[in-house]
């Protein structure tokens, strides 16, 4: 058994997405000073690898605060789309859609982060694989790239407006291929927000 | 098995350390506005639920963004201090200490959070008390109260010096006592930050 981390690291040099404000960092306390250090961050939540939660698309709808530590942990299977523009059904195993939670998709998009290509020629879902997905009930569907979708985000709406929380701008999806008994674990900070940064792990082997 | 959640929902009105400034939240996108809402939150790392990193105390001390997953989430036991001023030596189960990662100290303290008594009167952990917990190798302690001592914070340098995370403000720990077998996760978004806010949740049961 071991862990696999699938989160990029928020850094003091996070890229956004087009059009976001950077995060800023500002050191409210030092050691020197104050016997302590305390950082205070100003960022918006959809920075890095993060959760989208309904509230983000849905008018009215549920915060992550809202969602239980079931919603957030479970079995999970990845979906090998490896250098795909477009992730459609053929894509989908749907036998493995019954026995898991939590669906990742893996495209290798990951290798660009950082760079001006990565929010802009991103990969997309096919509505119809994002309507299996809600079929199955899965819970969250899990991202090597910045976003399912563009304007005017159907697939964005039929997942969130469907409860299936989306987790954005993951990486190293590759390291879960080999393995077919995969536990995620993405739990944000109980944020009454409509998204947050977000650690996720997997879980895998015996 | 079932999972129970120990966090604070981290709302509009959460409260803070005295003399910390308070979370300032702003609607940078809207529905109307742009098709979809997003959050933006300016906070000081140290906020309701959170999880302090040696950095907090150590000069050059290791970031949270450096701790694997293996690091934060393990077998855990909790020691039931409840209603004492001051949670010592003889609190401590030597022969658990052996089994477990992480140790939660339940105080019933959390009642009085978002009370001007919830920062000011809280117990405190011996010094003792946390030097066995570092002699015994635990990775991360977690209070339900905010902070395991006051200045010059000789228990926090003894922890963090010694890279034991600590969590505080966690909330509705004797929910776990009725059992033996717990598993905890307590996972903060990977910041390059002495700190953060983290999603701690306990998996308990067969």
């Amino acid at each position: 058994m071991k862990y696999i981390d699938l989160t990029h690291p928020f850094t003091r040099e996070m890229p956004v997405f087009p059009g976001d404000a950077y995060p800023e960092w500002k050191q409210a306390a030092t050691i020197e000073k104050n016997g302590y250090n305390v950082v205070q961050l100003r960022t918006g939540m959809h920075v890095g690898t993060h959760m989208d939660a309904p509230n983000h698309m849905v008018e009215g709808g549920r915060m992550l605060s809202d969602f239980p530590p079931e919603h957030l942990i479970g079995p999970a299977f990845v979906v090998n789309a490896f250098e795909k523009p477009r992730v459609t059904l053929n894509d989908l195993d749907q036998m493995a859609l019954s026995q898991v939670s939590i669906v990742l998709v893996y495209t290798g998009w990951d290798r660009y982060f950082g760079q001006e290509i990565y929010y802009r020629d991103y990969p997309e879902l096919d509505l119809e694989f994002a309507s299996a997905l809600v079929e199955a009930g899965i819970k969250i569907v899990g991202l090597d790239f910045p976003s399912p979708d563009r304007e005017p985000y159907a697939v964005h709406k039929k997942l969130l407006g469907n409860e299936v929380l989306i987790v954005e701008n993951l990486t190293g999806l590759e390291a879960l291929l080999p393995y077919q008994d995969i536990e995620v674990m993405a739990l944000p900070a109980r944020y009454e927000a409509d998204g947050a940064p977000v650690r996720v792990v997997a879980r895998v082997g015996q």
